[in-house]
Protein backbone atom coordinates (compact mmCIF):
# COMPACT_ATOMS: atom_id res chain seq x y z
CA UNK A 1 0.00 0.00 0.00
CA UNK A 2 2.12 3.11 -1.51
CA UNK A 3 -1.02 5.56 -0.43
CA UNK A 4 -2.52 5.43 2.76
CA UNK A 5 -6.05 7.20 2.54
CA UNK A 6 -8.30 6.76 5.67
CA UNK A 7 -11.92 6.59 4.47
CA UNK A 8 -13.95 7.52 7.98
CA UNK A 9 -18.28 6.78 6.36
CA UNK A 10 -21.15 7.38 9.00
CA UNK A 11 -23.88 5.18 8.36
CA UNK A 12 -27.67 5.57 9.77
CA UNK A 13 -27.85 2.45 11.73
CA UNK A 14 -27.01 1.54 15.07
CA UNK A 15 -28.97 -1.05 16.41
CA UNK A 16 -29.21 -3.46 13.63
CA UNK A 17 -26.52 -5.79 14.14
CA UNK A 18 -26.90 -7.75 10.95
CA UNK A 19 -27.14 -4.89 8.96
CA UNK A 20 -24.04 -3.20 10.55
CA UNK A 21 -22.06 -6.48 10.26
CA UNK A 22 -23.06 -6.77 6.37
CA UNK A 23 -22.33 -3.33 5.53
CA UNK A 24 -18.93 -4.22 7.38
CA UNK A 25 -18.53 -6.88 5.48
CA UNK A 26 -19.02 -5.34 2.21
CA UNK A 27 -15.91 -2.95 3.14
CA UNK A 28 -13.67 -5.91 4.65
CA UNK A 29 -14.43 -8.04 1.46
CA UNK A 30 -13.15 -4.62 -1.04
CA UNK A 31 -10.05 -6.17 -2.15
CA UNK A 32 -6.85 -3.48 -0.98
CA UNK A 33 -9.00 -2.16 1.57
CA UNK A 34 -8.35 -3.06 5.10
CA UNK A 35 -11.44 -2.16 7.87
CA UNK A 36 -9.34 -0.55 11.01
CA UNK A 37 -12.98 0.01 12.97
CA UNK A 38 -16.95 -0.18 12.94
CA UNK A 39 -18.25 1.75 16.29
CA UNK A 40 -22.04 1.83 16.45
CA UNK A 41 -23.79 3.78 18.87
CA UNK A 42 -27.95 2.86 19.85
CA UNK A 43 -29.41 6.14 20.92
CA UNK A 44 -27.71 7.77 17.73
CA UNK A 45 -28.81 5.33 15.82
CA UNK A 46 -25.55 5.49 13.60
CA UNK A 47 -22.35 3.61 13.21
CA UNK A 48 -19.42 4.84 12.09
CA UNK A 49 -16.74 2.58 10.13
CA UNK A 50 -12.49 3.48 9.92
CA UNK A 51 -10.74 2.11 6.69
CA UNK A 52 -7.76 2.78 4.77
CA UNK A 53 -6.38 1.75 1.06
CA UNK A 54 -5.02 3.75 -1.71
CA UNK A 55 -7.53 5.51 -3.91
CA UNK A 56 -8.55 3.16 -5.64
CA UNK A 57 -9.69 0.44 -2.94
CA UNK A 58 -11.04 3.02 -0.66
CA UNK A 59 -13.16 4.64 -4.10
CA UNK A 60 -14.80 0.56 -4.38
CA UNK A 61 -14.98 0.32 -0.29
CA UNK A 62 -17.40 3.56 -0.90
CA UNK A 63 -19.38 1.89 -3.54
CA UNK A 64 -20.01 -1.66 -1.60
CA UNK A 65 -20.84 0.12 1.73
CA UNK A 66 -23.62 2.44 -0.56
CA UNK A 67 -24.53 -0.78 -2.11
CA UNK A 68 -25.36 -2.55 0.86
CA UNK A 69 -26.79 0.17 2.81
CA UNK A 70 -29.11 1.45 -0.05
CA UNK A 71 -30.40 -2.40 0.82
CA UNK A 72 -30.82 -2.26 4.46
CA UNK A 73 -31.37 1.53 5.34
CA UNK A 74 -34.80 3.12 4.86
CA UNK A 75 -34.36 6.42 5.87
CA UNK A 76 -38.62 7.18 6.71
CA UNK A 77 -38.68 4.57 9.02
CA UNK A 78 -35.17 5.62 10.79
CA UNK A 79 -35.40 7.20 14.48
CA UNK A 80 -32.14 8.27 16.58
CA UNK A 81 -30.58 11.66 18.14
CA UNK A 82 -28.17 12.75 15.76
CA UNK A 83 -29.38 14.29 12.71
CA UNK A 84 -28.48 12.92 9.26
CA UNK A 85 -29.45 13.26 5.87
CA UNK A 86 -28.93 10.40 4.29
CA UNK A 87 -28.29 6.34 4.41
CA UNK A 88 -24.90 6.89 3.98
CA UNK A 89 -24.43 10.27 5.88
CA UNK A 90 -21.12 11.54 5.16
CA UNK A 91 -17.82 10.13 3.81
CA UNK A 92 -14.99 12.42 4.98
CA UNK A 93 -11.80 11.09 2.78
CA UNK A 94 -8.49 11.56 4.89
CA UNK A 95 -4.86 11.70 3.54
CA UNK A 96 -2.24 9.66 6.05
CA UNK A 97 0.63 8.63 4.06
CA UNK A 98 1.51 9.70 0.88
CA UNK A 99 -1.14 11.52 -0.41
CA UNK A 100 -2.74 15.00 0.02
CA UNK A 101 -5.57 16.88 0.88
CA UNK A 102 -5.97 18.03 -2.32
CA UNK A 103 -5.30 14.58 -3.89
CA UNK A 104 -8.64 13.71 -1.26
CA UNK A 105 -10.33 16.59 -3.25
CA UNK A 106 -9.55 14.58 -6.39
CA UNK A 107 -11.04 11.75 -5.12
CA UNK A 108 -13.67 12.95 -3.40
CA UNK A 109 -15.34 14.32 -6.42
CA UNK A 110 -14.50 11.11 -8.54
CA UNK A 111 -16.30 9.18 -6.35
CA UNK A 112 -19.04 11.46 -6.05
CA UNK A 113 -19.78 11.73 -9.29
CA UNK A 114 -19.32 8.22 -9.32
CA UNK A 115 -22.39 7.21 -6.25
CA UNK A 116 -24.76 9.83 -8.18
CA UNK A 117 -24.84 8.16 -11.24
CA UNK A 118 -24.65 4.75 -9.92
CA UNK A 119 -27.10 5.15 -7.16
CA UNK A 120 -29.01 8.23 -8.14
CA UNK A 121 -28.56 9.81 -4.81
CA UNK A 122 -27.55 13.48 -4.92
CA UNK A 123 -23.97 14.70 -3.26
CA UNK A 124 -22.66 17.55 -1.89
CA UNK A 125 -19.09 18.63 -1.50
CA UNK A 126 -18.36 19.99 2.09
CA UNK A 127 -15.21 20.79 3.81
CA UNK A 128 -11.92 20.95 1.41
CA UNK A 129 -13.78 19.82 -1.50
CA UNK A 130 -17.15 21.90 -1.31
CA UNK A 131 -17.41 23.87 -4.29
CA UNK A 132 -18.82 27.13 -2.02
CA UNK A 133 -18.29 28.18 1.22
CA UNK A 134 -21.59 27.87 2.55
CA UNK A 135 -21.36 23.88 1.69
CA UNK A 136 -17.66 24.40 3.84
CA UNK A 137 -19.44 23.22 7.23
CA UNK A 138 -21.45 19.89 7.29
CA UNK A 139 -23.76 21.01 10.31
CA UNK A 140 -24.68 23.66 7.47
CA UNK A 141 -25.33 21.19 4.76
CA UNK A 142 -27.38 18.58 6.69
CA UNK A 143 -29.38 21.38 8.25
CA UNK A 144 -33.21 20.22 7.70
CA UNK A 145 -32.09 16.36 7.47
CA UNK A 146 -33.80 13.92 5.54
CA UNK A 147 -37.04 14.69 6.80
CA UNK A 148 -36.53 18.18 5.18
CA UNK A 149 -34.01 17.73 1.99
CA UNK A 150 -36.95 17.58 -0.48
CA UNK A 151 -37.80 20.99 0.45
CA UNK A 152 -34.31 22.61 0.93
CA UNK A 153 -32.78 21.90 -2.43
CA UNK A 154 -35.82 23.53 -4.24
CA UNK A 155 -33.22 26.54 -3.26
CA UNK A 156 -30.57 26.89 -6.15
CA UNK A 157 -27.89 27.64 -3.17
CA UNK A 158 -28.92 23.45 -2.28
CA UNK A 159 -28.43 22.23 -5.66
CA UNK A 160 -26.29 18.92 -5.73
CA UNK A 161 -22.85 18.98 -6.68
CA UNK A 162 -23.74 15.39 -8.65
CA UNK A 163 -26.95 13.61 -8.91
CA UNK A 164 -30.31 14.47 -9.14
CA UNK A 165 -32.35 17.23 -7.89
CA UNK A 166 -34.32 15.32 -5.07
CA UNK A 167 -33.17 13.02 -2.47
CA UNK A 168 -33.79 9.36 -2.91
CA UNK A 169 -36.62 8.21 -1.70
CA UNK A 170 -35.05 5.50 1.19
CA UNK A 171 -31.13 6.91 1.63
CA UNK A 172 -31.28 10.49 0.70
CA UNK A 173 -28.32 12.46 0.10
CA UNK A 174 -25.02 12.17 1.00
CA UNK A 175 -22.18 14.65 1.78
CA UNK A 176 -18.57 14.03 0.65
CA UNK A 177 -15.28 15.46 1.14
CA UNK A 178 -11.44 15.62 2.08
CA UNK A 179 -10.29 16.61 5.64
CA UNK A 180 -6.98 16.06 6.95
CA UNK A 181 -6.28 14.06 10.07
CA UNK A 182 -7.73 15.10 12.95
CA UNK A 183 -5.72 13.71 16.39
CA UNK A 184 -7.55 13.96 19.61
CA UNK A 185 -4.55 15.57 22.05
CA UNK A 186 -4.85 16.61 25.77
CA UNK A 187 -2.65 18.23 27.84
CA UNK A 188 -3.14 18.25 31.89
CA UNK A 189 -2.20 20.39 33.81
CA UNK A 190 -0.55 19.99 37.81
CA UNK A 191 -3.80 21.96 39.10
CA UNK A 192 -7.19 21.92 40.48
CA UNK A 193 -8.00 24.99 39.04
CA UNK A 194 -10.53 24.88 35.71
CA UNK A 195 -9.83 28.50 34.71
CA UNK A 196 -6.61 28.17 34.27
CA UNK A 197 -7.08 25.25 31.70
CA UNK A 198 -9.75 27.29 30.37
CA UNK A 199 -7.71 30.48 30.13
CA UNK A 200 -4.98 28.23 28.37
CA UNK A 201 -7.09 26.75 26.16
CA UNK A 202 -8.15 30.01 25.05
CA UNK A 203 -5.00 31.17 24.13
CA UNK A 204 -3.98 28.23 21.83
CA UNK A 205 -7.38 28.09 19.96
CA UNK A 206 -7.83 29.71 16.61
CA UNK A 207 -11.39 30.85 17.61
CA UNK A 208 -9.60 33.52 20.29
CA UNK A 209 -6.57 34.11 18.72
CA UNK A 210 -4.49 31.19 19.14
CA UNK A 211 -3.10 28.62 16.51
CA UNK A 212 -5.01 28.34 13.07
CA UNK A 213 -5.62 24.77 13.14
CA UNK A 214 -6.40 24.14 16.98
CA UNK A 215 -9.73 23.85 18.63
CA UNK A 216 -9.50 23.82 22.29
CA UNK A 217 -11.69 23.75 25.80
CA UNK A 218 -10.74 23.23 29.98
CA UNK A 219 -12.17 20.06 31.38
CA UNK A 220 -12.01 18.85 34.82
CA UNK A 221 -10.44 15.72 35.23
CA UNK A 222 -12.42 15.44 38.98
CA UNK A 223 -10.82 11.70 39.42
CA UNK A 224 -7.43 12.62 39.42
CA UNK A 225 -7.72 16.89 40.42
CA UNK A 226 -6.17 17.86 37.95
CA UNK A 227 -7.51 20.26 34.68
CA UNK A 228 -6.58 19.24 31.06
CA UNK A 229 -6.54 21.56 28.14
CA UNK A 230 -8.73 19.31 25.77
CA UNK A 231 -8.10 20.04 21.82
CA UNK A 232 -8.48 18.96 18.70
CA UNK A 233 -5.71 19.36 15.87
CA UNK A 234 -7.67 20.06 13.02
CA UNK A 235 -3.76 19.91 10.67
CA UNK A 236 -1.35 18.25 12.45
CA UNK A 237 0.98 19.00 9.38
CA UNK A 238 0.67 23.22 9.43
CA UNK A 239 -0.17 23.49 13.52
CA UNK A 240 2.31 20.25 14.76
CA UNK A 241 2.07 18.98 18.26
CA UNK A 242 5.07 20.11 20.01
CA UNK A 243 4.34 23.66 19.05
CA UNK A 244 0.98 23.44 20.99
CA UNK A 245 2.69 21.70 23.79
CA UNK A 246 5.53 24.21 24.04
CA UNK A 247 3.28 27.09 23.78
CA UNK A 248 0.86 25.59 26.67
CA UNK A 249 4.13 25.03 28.14
CA UNK A 250 4.68 28.77 28.37
CA UNK A 251 0.94 29.80 29.20
CA UNK A 252 1.15 27.00 32.08
CA UNK A 253 4.55 28.64 33.37
CA UNK A 254 3.10 31.68 33.89
CA UNK A 255 0.73 30.33 36.17
CA UNK A 256 3.29 28.95 37.72
CA UNK A 257 1.64 25.35 36.76
CA UNK A 258 3.55 22.15 35.76
CA UNK A 259 2.22 19.78 32.62
CA UNK A 260 2.16 16.62 34.15
CA UNK A 261 1.16 14.57 31.10
CA UNK A 262 -0.18 14.74 27.76
CA UNK A 263 -2.27 12.22 25.65
CA UNK A 264 -3.16 11.10 22.01
CA UNK A 265 -6.55 9.45 22.04
CA UNK A 266 -7.27 7.23 19.47
CA UNK A 267 -5.38 7.08 16.07
CA UNK A 268 -3.11 9.50 14.79
CA UNK A 269 -0.39 9.41 11.78
CA UNK A 270 2.74 8.51 12.41
CA UNK A 271 3.97 11.66 10.55
CA UNK A 272 3.01 13.32 13.65
CA UNK A 273 4.59 12.00 16.02
CA UNK A 274 7.92 11.73 13.58
CA UNK A 275 7.48 15.50 13.44
CA UNK A 276 7.85 15.92 17.40
CA UNK A 277 10.68 13.87 17.24
CA UNK A 278 12.69 16.11 13.93
CA UNK A 279 11.77 18.80 16.17
CA UNK A 280 13.24 18.28 19.71
CA UNK A 281 16.47 16.18 17.97
CA UNK A 282 16.91 19.17 15.34
CA UNK A 283 16.86 15.94 12.70
CA UNK A 284 18.38 16.99 9.44
CA UNK A 285 17.91 15.25 6.24
CA UNK A 286 14.94 12.86 8.43
CA UNK A 287 12.31 11.42 6.30
CA UNK A 288 10.10 8.22 7.01
CA UNK A 289 11.32 6.14 4.87
CA UNK A 290 14.18 5.64 7.05
CA UNK A 291 11.85 4.20 9.65
CA UNK A 292 11.56 0.29 8.58
CA UNK A 293 8.45 -0.03 9.76
CA UNK A 294 6.67 2.96 6.99
CA UNK A 295 8.86 1.71 4.84
CA UNK A 296 7.95 -1.53 4.74
CA UNK A 297 4.27 -0.06 4.60
CA UNK A 298 4.64 1.84 2.06
CA UNK A 299 7.29 0.15 -0.69
CA UNK B 1 3.18 -9.29 9.76
CA UNK B 2 2.92 -8.97 13.57
CA UNK B 3 6.42 -10.11 14.86
CA UNK B 4 8.87 -8.31 12.67
CA UNK B 5 12.37 -9.38 12.94
CA UNK B 6 15.34 -8.48 10.84
CA UNK B 7 17.90 -10.59 9.53
CA UNK B 8 21.73 -8.95 8.19
CA UNK B 9 23.14 -11.73 6.36
CA UNK B 10 26.82 -11.22 5.09
CA UNK B 11 27.56 -12.95 2.41
CA UNK B 12 31.75 -13.43 0.41
CA UNK B 13 30.74 -12.38 -2.48
CA UNK B 14 31.03 -8.91 -3.43
CA UNK B 15 31.71 -9.07 -7.12
CA UNK B 16 29.78 -11.88 -9.14
CA UNK B 17 26.95 -10.22 -10.36
CA UNK B 18 24.42 -13.19 -11.20
CA UNK B 19 25.58 -14.84 -7.99
CA UNK B 20 24.44 -12.01 -5.73
CA UNK B 21 21.67 -11.75 -7.89
CA UNK B 22 20.89 -15.45 -7.63
CA UNK B 23 21.51 -15.46 -3.69
CA UNK B 24 18.88 -11.61 -3.41
CA UNK B 25 16.57 -13.92 -5.16
CA UNK B 26 16.60 -16.83 -3.18
CA UNK B 27 15.93 -14.56 -0.32
CA UNK B 28 12.97 -12.71 -2.23
CA UNK B 29 11.30 -15.56 -2.94
CA UNK B 30 10.91 -17.14 0.13
CA UNK B 31 7.13 -16.41 1.36
CA UNK B 32 6.79 -14.14 4.31
CA UNK B 33 10.21 -12.49 3.56
CA UNK B 34 10.28 -8.55 2.10
CA UNK B 35 14.13 -7.93 1.08
CA UNK B 36 14.91 -4.30 2.10
CA UNK B 37 18.73 -4.07 0.95
CA UNK B 38 21.55 -5.53 -0.89
CA UNK B 39 24.52 -3.98 -0.76
CA UNK B 40 27.79 -5.29 -2.58
CA UNK B 41 31.10 -4.25 -1.82
CA UNK B 42 33.92 -5.48 -4.90
CA UNK B 43 37.20 -4.58 -2.80
CA UNK B 44 36.09 -6.53 0.42
CA UNK B 45 34.31 -9.06 -1.87
CA UNK B 46 31.52 -9.36 0.44
CA UNK B 47 27.76 -8.50 -0.09
CA UNK B 48 24.71 -7.62 2.91
CA UNK B 49 21.71 -8.77 2.47
CA UNK B 50 18.75 -6.91 4.72
CA UNK B 51 15.55 -8.92 4.80
CA UNK B 52 12.51 -8.77 7.24
CA UNK B 53 9.78 -11.38 8.44
CA UNK B 54 8.37 -13.23 11.17
CA UNK B 55 10.81 -15.78 12.95
CA UNK B 56 9.71 -18.81 10.84
CA UNK B 57 9.81 -16.49 7.44
CA UNK B 58 13.13 -15.79 8.73
CA UNK B 59 14.26 -18.81 9.47
CA UNK B 60 13.43 -20.86 5.99
CA UNK B 61 15.28 -16.95 4.30
CA UNK B 62 18.10 -17.87 6.24
CA UNK B 63 18.03 -21.35 4.90
CA UNK B 64 17.08 -20.65 1.06
CA UNK B 65 20.41 -18.24 1.50
CA UNK B 66 22.84 -21.26 2.55
CA UNK B 67 21.14 -22.85 0.15
CA UNK B 68 22.50 -20.68 -2.60
CA UNK B 69 25.36 -19.55 -1.02
CA UNK B 70 27.14 -23.13 -0.65
CA UNK B 71 26.09 -23.75 -4.50
CA UNK B 72 27.82 -19.80 -5.71
CA UNK B 73 30.75 -19.34 -3.07
CA UNK B 74 33.97 -21.33 -2.96
CA UNK B 75 36.04 -19.65 0.02
CA UNK B 76 39.14 -21.81 -1.17
CA UNK B 77 39.71 -19.07 -3.98
CA UNK B 78 37.51 -15.86 -2.37
CA UNK B 79 39.86 -12.94 -1.85
CA UNK B 80 39.02 -9.82 -0.35
CA UNK B 81 39.95 -7.23 2.02
CA UNK B 82 37.19 -7.98 4.86
CA UNK B 83 38.13 -10.76 7.07
CA UNK B 84 35.84 -14.16 6.82
CA UNK B 85 35.13 -17.24 7.61
CA UNK B 86 32.06 -18.54 6.16
CA UNK B 87 30.46 -18.53 2.90
CA UNK B 88 27.64 -16.98 4.76
CA UNK B 89 29.70 -15.09 7.13
CA UNK B 90 27.19 -14.04 10.04
CA UNK B 91 23.91 -14.08 10.31
CA UNK B 92 22.78 -11.74 12.93
CA UNK B 93 19.04 -11.48 14.08
CA UNK B 94 17.49 -8.65 15.26
CA UNK B 95 13.97 -7.65 17.14
CA UNK B 96 12.43 -4.63 15.25
CA UNK B 97 8.63 -5.39 16.39
CA UNK B 98 6.87 -7.24 18.31
CA UNK B 99 9.74 -9.76 19.49
CA UNK B 100 12.71 -9.21 22.05
CA UNK B 101 16.00 -10.17 21.98
CA UNK B 102 15.55 -12.84 24.17
CA UNK B 103 13.34 -14.55 21.34
CA UNK B 104 15.93 -14.16 18.73
CA UNK B 105 18.22 -15.31 20.58
CA UNK B 106 16.31 -18.73 20.43
CA UNK B 107 15.94 -17.89 16.94
CA UNK B 108 19.16 -17.93 16.23
CA UNK B 109 20.04 -21.47 18.12
CA UNK B 110 16.99 -22.85 16.41
CA UNK B 111 18.48 -21.44 13.05
CA UNK B 112 22.14 -22.27 13.98
CA UNK B 113 21.13 -26.32 14.87
CA UNK B 114 18.72 -26.29 11.56
CA UNK B 115 21.60 -25.31 9.38
CA UNK B 116 24.60 -27.19 10.73
CA UNK B 117 22.09 -30.37 10.48
CA UNK B 118 21.41 -29.31 6.89
CA UNK B 119 24.69 -28.23 5.50
CA UNK B 120 27.38 -29.36 7.47
CA UNK B 121 28.16 -25.77 8.44
CA UNK B 122 29.93 -25.35 11.91
CA UNK B 123 27.84 -22.76 13.50
CA UNK B 124 29.47 -20.22 16.49
CA UNK B 125 26.55 -18.50 18.46
CA UNK B 126 28.07 -14.79 19.03
CA UNK B 127 26.76 -11.56 20.28
CA UNK B 128 23.80 -11.96 23.00
CA UNK B 129 23.34 -15.85 21.69
CA UNK B 130 27.13 -16.24 22.60
CA UNK B 131 27.57 -19.66 24.66
CA UNK B 132 29.78 -18.11 27.18
CA UNK B 133 31.75 -14.56 27.25
CA UNK B 134 34.94 -14.91 25.00
CA UNK B 135 32.14 -16.30 21.76
CA UNK B 136 30.32 -12.73 22.59
CA UNK B 137 32.86 -10.54 20.04
CA UNK B 138 32.49 -11.23 16.72
CA UNK B 139 36.16 -10.16 15.58
CA UNK B 140 37.35 -12.53 17.95
CA UNK B 141 35.19 -15.83 16.90
CA UNK B 142 36.25 -14.68 13.20
CA UNK B 143 39.91 -14.35 14.03
CA UNK B 144 41.79 -17.28 12.20
CA UNK B 145 39.60 -16.61 9.52
CA UNK B 146 38.88 -19.69 7.06
CA UNK B 147 41.99 -20.53 5.99
CA UNK B 148 43.04 -21.01 9.77
CA UNK B 149 39.41 -21.98 11.17
CA UNK B 150 41.06 -26.10 10.90
CA UNK B 151 43.38 -25.52 13.04
CA UNK B 152 41.23 -23.12 15.47
CA UNK B 153 38.79 -25.85 15.89
CA UNK B 154 40.94 -28.55 16.98
CA UNK B 155 41.27 -26.31 20.52
CA UNK B 156 37.90 -27.01 22.63
CA UNK B 157 37.68 -23.58 23.49
CA UNK B 158 36.64 -23.30 19.80
CA UNK B 159 34.30 -26.07 19.23
CA UNK B 160 31.31 -24.98 17.58
CA UNK B 161 27.47 -24.74 19.21
CA UNK B 162 26.14 -26.77 16.34
CA UNK B 163 27.71 -29.06 13.74
CA UNK B 164 30.98 -30.59 12.49
CA UNK B 165 34.33 -30.44 14.56
CA UNK B 166 35.88 -29.24 11.83
CA UNK B 167 35.03 -26.05 8.89
CA UNK B 168 32.95 -27.03 5.67
CA UNK B 169 35.84 -27.54 2.81
CA UNK B 170 34.14 -24.50 0.68
CA UNK B 171 31.81 -22.77 2.63
CA UNK B 172 34.07 -22.56 6.06
CA UNK B 173 32.28 -21.77 9.25
CA UNK B 174 29.03 -18.98 10.18
CA UNK B 175 28.43 -17.13 13.01
CA UNK B 176 24.86 -16.70 14.23
CA UNK B 177 23.37 -14.61 16.90
CA UNK B 178 20.86 -11.58 18.31
CA UNK B 179 21.75 -7.99 19.63
CA UNK B 180 19.30 -4.96 19.66
CA UNK B 181 18.82 -2.97 16.37
CA UNK B 182 21.85 -0.35 15.84
CA UNK B 183 21.33 3.24 15.49
CA UNK B 184 23.76 5.24 13.72
CA UNK B 185 22.88 8.25 15.08
CA UNK B 186 25.21 12.07 14.77
CA UNK B 187 24.79 15.28 16.76
CA UNK B 188 26.65 17.98 15.12
CA UNK B 189 28.03 20.72 16.90
CA UNK B 190 28.35 23.96 15.93
CA UNK B 191 32.05 24.74 16.19
CA UNK B 192 35.41 23.67 14.03
CA UNK B 193 36.75 22.70 17.57
CA UNK B 194 37.29 18.94 17.05
CA UNK B 195 38.58 18.82 20.55
CA UNK B 196 35.18 19.72 21.65
CA UNK B 197 33.54 16.87 20.08
CA UNK B 198 35.60 14.64 20.98
CA UNK B 199 35.32 15.15 24.77
CA UNK B 200 31.67 14.91 24.32
CA UNK B 201 32.24 11.55 22.47
CA UNK B 202 33.95 11.02 25.94
CA UNK B 203 31.23 11.60 28.21
CA UNK B 204 28.33 9.68 26.04
CA UNK B 205 30.11 6.52 25.67
CA UNK B 206 30.42 3.43 27.30
CA UNK B 207 34.30 2.76 27.47
CA UNK B 208 34.87 5.53 29.11
CA UNK B 209 31.59 6.01 32.00
CA UNK B 210 29.46 7.36 29.36
CA UNK B 211 26.02 5.49 28.38
CA UNK B 212 25.85 1.67 28.56
CA UNK B 213 24.44 1.72 24.79
CA UNK B 214 26.55 4.14 23.05
CA UNK B 215 29.98 3.94 21.30
CA UNK B 216 30.77 7.64 20.14
CA UNK B 217 34.00 9.44 18.38
CA UNK B 218 34.06 13.00 17.67
CA UNK B 219 34.61 13.41 13.33
CA UNK B 220 35.34 17.04 11.77
CA UNK B 221 32.78 17.93 9.19
CA UNK B 222 35.34 20.06 6.78
CA UNK B 223 33.00 20.95 4.39
CA UNK B 224 30.78 22.07 6.45
CA UNK B 225 33.36 23.85 8.79
CA UNK B 226 31.71 22.44 12.10
CA UNK B 227 32.54 19.14 14.20
CA UNK B 228 29.92 16.14 14.95
CA UNK B 229 29.59 13.23 17.45
CA UNK B 230 29.10 10.09 15.61
CA UNK B 231 27.30 7.91 17.73
CA UNK B 232 26.70 4.11 17.08
CA UNK B 233 22.96 3.46 19.60
CA UNK B 234 23.92 -0.26 20.47
CA UNK B 235 20.53 -0.41 22.50
CA UNK B 236 17.72 2.07 21.82
CA UNK B 237 15.48 0.85 24.13
CA UNK B 238 17.77 1.13 26.83
CA UNK B 239 19.64 4.21 26.19
CA UNK B 240 17.22 6.35 24.01
CA UNK B 241 18.21 9.10 21.83
CA UNK B 242 16.59 11.67 23.54
CA UNK B 243 18.66 11.05 26.50
CA UNK B 244 21.77 11.03 24.84
CA UNK B 245 20.82 13.58 23.14
CA UNK B 246 20.26 15.99 26.09
CA UNK B 247 23.00 14.60 27.84
CA UNK B 248 25.01 15.95 24.47
CA UNK B 249 23.40 19.65 24.82
CA UNK B 250 24.25 19.82 28.53
CA UNK B 251 28.02 19.07 27.24
CA UNK B 252 28.26 21.21 24.98
CA UNK B 253 26.46 24.24 27.03
CA UNK B 254 29.32 23.80 29.07
CA UNK B 255 31.70 24.67 26.24
CA UNK B 256 29.05 27.57 24.97
CA UNK B 257 28.53 25.41 21.84
CA UNK B 258 25.47 24.99 20.15
CA UNK B 259 23.78 21.74 18.80
CA UNK B 260 22.69 23.29 15.37
CA UNK B 261 21.49 19.52 14.19
CA UNK B 262 21.37 15.32 14.47
CA UNK B 263 20.79 13.01 11.75
CA UNK B 264 20.05 9.22 12.09
CA UNK B 265 22.06 7.46 9.36
CA UNK B 266 19.91 4.49 7.63
CA UNK B 267 17.68 2.79 9.07
CA UNK B 268 15.21 2.94 12.41
CA UNK B 269 12.67 1.22 13.80
CA UNK B 270 10.05 3.35 14.25
CA UNK B 271 9.64 3.04 17.98
CA UNK B 272 13.46 4.58 18.72
CA UNK B 273 11.09 7.75 17.25
CA UNK B 274 7.85 7.43 19.09
CA UNK B 275 9.90 7.33 22.11
CA UNK B 276 11.10 10.70 21.75
CA UNK B 277 8.02 12.01 21.19
CA UNK B 278 6.63 9.87 24.87
CA UNK B 279 9.73 11.58 26.28
CA UNK B 280 9.25 15.52 25.13
CA UNK B 281 5.34 15.68 25.31
CA UNK B 282 5.35 13.40 28.60
CA UNK B 283 2.97 11.66 26.71
CA UNK B 284 0.51 9.10 29.02
CA UNK B 285 -0.51 5.67 28.24
CA UNK B 286 0.80 5.60 24.60
CA UNK B 287 0.94 2.43 22.36
CA UNK B 288 2.47 1.72 19.03
CA UNK B 289 -1.23 0.45 18.06
CA UNK B 290 -2.14 4.18 18.09
CA UNK B 291 -0.36 4.83 15.12
CA UNK B 292 -2.21 4.00 12.24
CA UNK B 293 0.70 2.92 10.12
CA UNK B 294 2.09 0.53 12.71
CA UNK B 295 -1.23 -0.77 13.81
CA UNK B 296 -1.62 -1.36 9.85
CA UNK B 297 1.45 -3.14 9.59
CA UNK B 298 1.14 -5.43 12.92
CA UNK B 299 -2.60 -6.28 13.22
Amino acid sequence: MRTIIECVPNVSEGRDRAAIDAMASAVRSTPGVRLLDVSSDGSHNRSVLTFVGDAAAVREGVRSLFREAIARIDLRTHRGEHPRMGAVDVVPFIPVRGSSVEECVALSREVGAAIAEEFGIPVFLYEDSASSEHRRNLAEVRKGQFEGFGEKMKDPQWAPDFGPAAPHPTAGAVAMGARPFLIAYNINLGTKDLTVADRIAKAIRHLSGGFRFVKAMGVELADRGIVQVSINMTNFRKTPLHRVFECVRSEADRYGVPIVGSEIVGLAPADALFAVAEHYLRLERFSAEQVLETKLLTE
